[in-house]
């Protein structure tokens, strides 16, 4: 039997989990939990909601959690580490509540020309994608599709740039709140024709503007072109589309256009965003799974956090 | 005293205004009403609401009417005029319901390639524009700001083809609904140097693309680089700057590059955008309030509804 070494915690925005992990990564255990960081106020609810989480588990674990728990918001505000960030830099970043666990810093890429980006979560998923597969290391792009995708830039063992996409938010809140929604159906079924279709203009005429392309979800509603029930598929093909169509030149531009590009996330997301970039003529060389256990792991072993590790 | 010859209605989705005009153009009297088309059921309802917002004028003068009026949740679906379109075309197209005012078509672009595009309402203030400035007839290009603004090519009198781009609903629903709203006080004061900022985001950097570009945002405020008052206006000129960035390269490509540009609107929306035109090198040489009147005269004189004219 393999026993664990670590408490790891994924503690985002609006829920959190926590695994169970062994000294060579395995999950032996998972727990989810609905009280994310938002949801929680003061020190009290938040040493609550990891007891009740982890709940039976060894408390004399190691215990590290990611995303934004660290942040103005949640339970302790962690400052950024700066780029290029890697697993030392963000080991000697932790900062840890009383009695609380080990809280991971986001990172901030900030060059002085362009406006800052921001991560709390992801550099923990990069850390866990990078201890995994060695051939992402010295030089790779690593897509984390979601509500904030964000594209990392990876150099030498270390984030040396990233850029947020909002594009699962853009798509949400034009699905909700916009005229867009309006001819969409609750229940559609999936159309993968449809979604291509919106890959495909942002592809071969993204020149056109998004703020024009969007409306075209509604002009082929209207007359008819496409089936309402389509339209849903074609919004998120249209601004994956436009992610991509941006992201890849991004990418190209920092000369990694032939190193490694890797998908890491929701496996469905993933797929989404797999075949977008077929589309785009730049297939993944690897889809990834959640990588933030490896990633907690991975950190807590830089920070010599995993005391019954054998010398 | 001059005589009205119409009663012209520009009737949207959400509101309509109504004119006493005159034969010269000169608008006589005013009215606006909240009797949007999208918020009456029935014919009778319709009848109602025209009743109310002309009282007191003469019924006996004929009325022309535009907009969402003559889409399908409208008074009476009038078909949409195909490009190019013109005055003649748009008066040929006209319909009417029992006892209520003749309808202006919308017009349909759909060149087979792209997505087709739609417009109801703003061909009548096209064809104003282009009654009232002679300059614009052979060739010109016409913006029309708005929740989704309207780029219009126009060749020998007539709309040749245009592109829908909604900006205004883009900044509304991220404003109202998204992460980025979240940041902005409700009481801002206006910040044009936001504006500018976030116009040259996308003028300098749009290849970034606009998904990663909403991002900063967020990023500048939770920084500190902007103070939060600013953020709204840094968001209209990063969406306004994406729609100009894609809209000047689309009349370019249609060798409209030489030909006068014009604006036409709401005066406050319109300034914005003359500002953010200069900023990308390209004034408009007119700036028109609202032609929606002369429009509809010049609709109703095409189409010879202006019975007490002297022959």
């Amino acid at each position: 039997m393999v026993n664990p070494v670590l408490i790891g915690i994924d503690w985002g925005s609006t829920s959190l989990r926590a695994w169970l992990v062994a000294a060579d990564g395995t999950v032996l255990a998972e727990r989810t939990a609905e009280q994310g960081a938002s949801t929680l106020k003061g020190h009290a609810a938040f040493i609550a909601a990891l007891d009740a989480v982890t709940q039976g588990w060894d408390k004399a674990l190691p215990q590290l959690a990611c995303g934004m728990v660290g942040s103005t918001h949640g339970w302790l505000e962690v400052p950024y580490a700066h780029c290029p960030a890697g697993a030392a830099a963000l080991a000697a970043g932790l900062r840890r509540p009383d009695d609380g666990p080990h809280i991971v810093p986001g990172v901030l890429f900030d060059d002085g020309v362009l406006p800052p980006d921001l991560m709390r979560g992801e550099e923990t998923q990069v850390a866990g994608a990078l201890q995994q597969n060695a051939a992402l290391r010295a030089r790779s792009c690593i897509v984390l599709p979601g509500t904030h995708a964000k594209w990392v830039q990876v150099q030498d063992g270390c984030i040396a740039r990233f850029a947020t996409h909002m594009t699962g938010e853009l798509y949400a809140v034009l699905r909700r709140h916009s005229v867009l929604g309006r001819l969409m159906p609750d229940n559609a079924t999936p159309d993968p024709q449809a979604f291509l279709q919106g890959v495909d203009a942002a592809r071969e005429h993204g020149d056109l503007g998004l703020p024009h392309q969007l409306f075209a979800v509604r002009s082929l509603g209207v007359t008819g072109r496409l089936p309402a029930a389509a339209l849903a598929d074609y919004l998120s093909g249209l601004v994956i589309g436009h992610e991509l169509r941006a992201g890849l030149q991004w990418r190209a531009a920092a000369g990694l256009a032939a190193a490694p590009l890797a998908l890491a996330g929701e496996p469905q997301l993933c797929a989404r965003y797999g075949t977008a970039l077929e589309r785009f003529g730049h297939p993944a060389a690897l889809v990834l799974d959640n990588t933030a256990p490896a990633g907690l792991l991975a950190l807590a072993r830089a920070a010599g956090l995993l005391l019954t590790e054998a010398p």
